[in-house]
């Protein structure tokens, strides 16, 4: 099975979870909760979850996917409080909840998701004691999560942002999730502590190469492609590793910081290319992969660990 | 030692821990996090776990803290968002999170509480069985609170909500933590399942009772004693136990949903007591601590047990 199978395959079980769990809500705080969930999704966490869980021992995926589930679920929550804190109107090509409905039944379908998280974890098929450890390490991812929202959204008032505090908000804001889900599913799966630490890290700098590989897509993949206005990050002035690497290379990006011609999108990206901040970033990005796909070469071989390491590689090539 | 006594050594115990796990944060959504938590308050619901605790196992209370703690932070979430929902501009005496910082760092300053929830439930010192089924309650209790705040915000467009209605909200809004903060205090102390039933449908008793005691404090109480605006239900129009009975008994309150005299006030009061709506109500809250106490009666007898029965009776004197 290659990736795209595998991905396709696992998406669909963990769809078929959702639709078991969330698709017949009658409420209207449940349909908020299930909204976004239901939306679709490429369930990434979830395969890094069983992926995981596969790589320490074979076939425990299934008894894991409980706790595959509960990383879709967390990662959801934090998508519906997010798109509240950033005013955003459509997710998944569906209008947000806060959207939909109001702010207050969104702040709630957030908070209903969060909670089920930690409960879907707890009915995973694994020892207690795997359980505990793994609600904390979700916890923990949690409070980091909050964490990275919360020094993306100052940078926002910023332009002086380092590149070591970006890479530190990134790992918070989307490494943590991916380090937790691979990690997770090691602990669930009776993993050791190198195994789980291994896949813990290949998770947090996989994610971190996931996060900047969107930055590269939000500035040279078509509208069409990436989903959502092209070079948004540069028209609203975000701090993002290329426009920290274009100030340190003495560009300015100032100018840019308003509405643009696709005339003057190409404009702003041949000066990026010919600085070199495009293919830089674009190499700090496999440069994170590679560093996760080398400290899992310790878990013994198998197809999961194969897909484990071309998922690597597929987040920093997609959008091309 | 009395309540009072116990009462005041639990909640110094719990603001000692509170101290130490968040009266050192520098980053700004850390001092978010805590700062209604720091901000006093009577730390009943981490009382009930430790007094369930001791209650099925003399001497446990002290390993259940970390629990203990994990209840009081799950409170002070609900705390945070719900101010954001209802717009309230104060708390505990000090401006609340999203007035102080803004909405949303209170967003995230709930969740990262939240988060910290459920790490102090595994932190605890009990088997790992126990802390699993502590985790599981505690995130059922966090979904029905939020149907709760959800069933309570959609009353206010209503003006025909039952009486049944109203105590299925109250029960999850503000009874369920209590219930589950006996539970788990009955959990991680080894209690087995039928003490752990009792307590928790005894903290769930008490936790309506104690609700409702708070729509009479409103009304009864001087502004002074309740900490809020005297009458505030009344004059917003709110969907109360004294408001369904009023309406049940035929009397127009509606006439009064505006800014009013203390006359006025006294006017209602008369009126209300002339039917009475009040007395009737507190006698709800009474029979539900009855019903709580006796449900805790197959416990053995113990200083703790008297003190839980006592905490039900003072829930429906105090504002007295």
């Amino acid at each position: 099975m290659d990736l795209k199978q595998y991905l396709d395959f696992t998406a669909k079980q963990v769809d078929l979870m959702i639709d078991r769990f969330f698709g017949s809500e009658f409420e209207e705080l449940g349909k908020a909760s299930a909204h976004i969930l239901m939306a679709g999704g490429k369930r990434l966490r979830p395969a890094v979850v069983m992926l995981a869980a596969d790589a320490v021992r074979k076939g425990s995926s299934d008894e894991v996917m409980s706790a595959a589930l509960a990383l879709e679920l967390t990662h959801c929550f934090t998508l519906i409080h997010d798109d509240i804190m950033d005013e955003d109107s459509f997710r998944r090509g569906v209008p947000t909840v806060h959207t939909k409905w109001d702010e207050p039944t969104a702040i709630l379908a957030g908070d209903v998701l969060y909670a089920r998280s930690f409960d879907f974890i707890c009915k995973t098929r694994a020892p207690d004691q795997a359980k505990v450890r793994a609600v904390s390490m979700l916890a923990e991812a949690c409070v980091d999560i909050c964490r990275g929202q919360h020094m993306d959204m100052s940078f926002e008032k910023r332009n002086d942002v380092t590149e070591g505090e970006y890479l530190d908000m990134v790992s918070k804001k989307t490494g943590v999730l991916y380090a937790a889900a691979a990690g997770i599913g090691s602990i669930l799966a009776g993993g050791n502590a190198v195994q789980t630490s291994a896949l813990y890290h290949y998770g947090l700098y996989t994610g971190m190469a996931f996060q900047i590989q969107d930055d590269v897509i939000d500035i040279v993949a078509s509208a069409e492609k990436s989903g959502k206005d092209r070079a948004s990050d540069i028209r609203e002035g975000k701090q993002t590793l290329i426009s920290i690497r274009a100030r340190e290379k003495g560009l300015d990006l100032s100018p840019y910081c308003r509405d643009l011609s696709d005339n003057e999108i190409e404009q702003v990206i041949t000066l990026l290319n010919n600085a070199g901040v495009i293919d830089g970033v674009k190499e700090t990005a496999r440069e994170l992969v590679s560093k996760g796909n080398q400290i899992i070469s310790i878990l013994p071989d198998s197809q999961e660990k194969m897909l484990l390491i071309e998922i690597g590689d597929y987040f920093v090539t997609r959008g091309h």
